[in-house]
């Protein structure tokens, strides 16, 4: 299989809180079908991408909390997008809220192939904001509340001719969660992320949202020789105002890609996994110049 | 002790092969009596700041090689710059290479505090480059055959009113390096570096050395929330070009200050280690974020 391909960030503008699944989906697969047109054989969507951001709120019952849920995947509503990935020969990564059977929440996104089916799933490790309700807030952020921390580590899967991983949201600005991956030797790792411009704790660095957004992934690609493909959710969901810049970048931590609007938009680029070589066996040759003996205090537990 | 104050990156131009030690300190102390009259409490000069970038060359005789090492700190060449540092009330960090008494020899840095007392010692970990001589190389990055990799870890000292980490120039690429340091609180992190524009097995990438070099600079300093102060030797040095761009990075990863030429000169900035807190306490709590249960292949020994 060719190591050198189309991918797609398919970014989404905002999503109502009363918006239908339906019509969430229908706009996934308008985004899906221009970028199999234009070649793509991965497209990337964001974090929960099927409903708004819902830890914004704090939910009393638990039964609103749960609308946002899935109970399974491929479900009735995300099926079309299955369809659409056998018909294009296209695969996806997709961020969904997941209920299991056993009634445990993640953040969770998974990746599809080129034949639709399911042959990575990623559980959101590094869960931000807070636990409790936090009425001070213009707006709450309560992923540790509504999700457990991920529980499947940082794997990495052959895919689409290569090594893909997964992060989301908040686990980008990590470098242990890049490292996990680049020892596994990833060279391509899909983000989906929903980041509010305004972050109510520390307000004098709203301002450079966008900067540390594109900062940690262009680092996370260069220290790991891999090519990223990171997509939002954006624009002013429900009164708060996400960031864009949905973008790929190439192993050497150079935007290639990256949207301009804070709508429903694709970034698109080609790609090459063979350049992931320019920098692993060079610069960043894991076997050669790391030195784990001196980074004990990273994995200690306290 | 107030945690705020000026810090100075004096980047220093070539060192001629054939530059004595004493005119090498000449241009150390015109720099560093610059900073102070500024206000400088700390300064930070280059990695190997008291000659040529010797792992260029290939020496056949060790007398030749050793020539290029210390033997003690303070010795003699080196006394002018403590006492200019007791007279002045202003620290440094200064790289050099270290000879021990057994005859081992390191790339080192120490930290020498406002009362010129030598508080902090640093040896290199990350050593880049090659063990044997390649000729078909323009020069040679004989790093792994010059030295041993540093026994001392990342050790963090309290100093300046805060906590004071070291790096030497490629460290600056490892997030493993950076996140040692912030995991035990780092607060401004001192780094020196001699690096080429061009990197002989991968010239592709030589017009990306300036970026590079930033690139990991800030996102050490944001991921862990720490200042940061980077020294270059720089310039035309026996042929071979070094990247400048010494520069000043906030908590936030912004630049403060930069210099803009390829010789002798100060980048000057007022810093404020209670920032560090913004960062620290919020977006990256490491006891309320960190997940190092996932983290283990990063501290796997092969």
């Amino acid at each position: 299989m060719s190591r050198k391909f189309v991918v797609a960030a398919a970014q989404l503008g905002p999503i109502a809180r009363n918006e239908s699944r339906d019509r969430v989906i229908s706009r996934l697969l308008a985004l899906f079908h221009r970028a199999a047109a234009c070649g793509a054989r991965l497209v990337v969507f964001p974090e929960l991408a099927l409903t708004t951001f819902f830890p914004r709120w704090y939910f009393e019952r638990e039964e609103e909390l749960l609308a946002f849920f899935e109970r399974s995947m491929p479900d009735t509503a995300t099926r079309p997008l299955f369809e659409a990935a056998a018909a294009r020969s296209c695969g996806f990564y997709l961020g969904y809220a997941e209920l299991t059977p056993e009634g445990r929440r993640f953040n969770t996104a998974i990746l599809v192939d080129e034949r639709a089916r399911i042959i990575g799933k990623y559980r959101k490790v590094h869960l931000p904001g807070h636990r409790e309700h936090e009425p001070w807030r213009p707006f709450q952020h309560l992923e540790k509340r509504y999700f457990e921390p991920g529980d499947l580590g940082f794997p990495v899967f052959e895919a689409f001719g290569g090594k893909v991983g997964m992060l989301i949201c908040n686990d980008r600005r990590w470098p242990e969660a890049w490292r996990v991956l680049g020892l596994q030797g990833v060279e391509l790792v899909a983000v989906g992320y929903n980041t509010p411009q305004h972050y109510p704790p520390v307000p004098q660095h709203d301002h450079l949202q966008n900067f540390h957004n594109h900062l940690v992934l262009q680092a996370g690609a260069y220290q790991n020789g891999t090519w990223v493909v990171a997509t939002a959710k954006c624009g002013v969901e429900e009164g708060c105002l996400l960031i864009g810049q949905s973008c790929i970048v190439a192993p050497t931590g150079e935007i290639v890609a990256m949207c301009t609007t804070l709508d429903d938009e694709l970034a698109l680029a080609e790609i090459d996994l063979d350049r992931t070589k320019e920098i692993k066996n060079h610069i960043f040759d894991f076997a050669l110049h790391r030195r784990p003996e001196c980074y004990g205090p990273i994995c200690a537990i306290p």
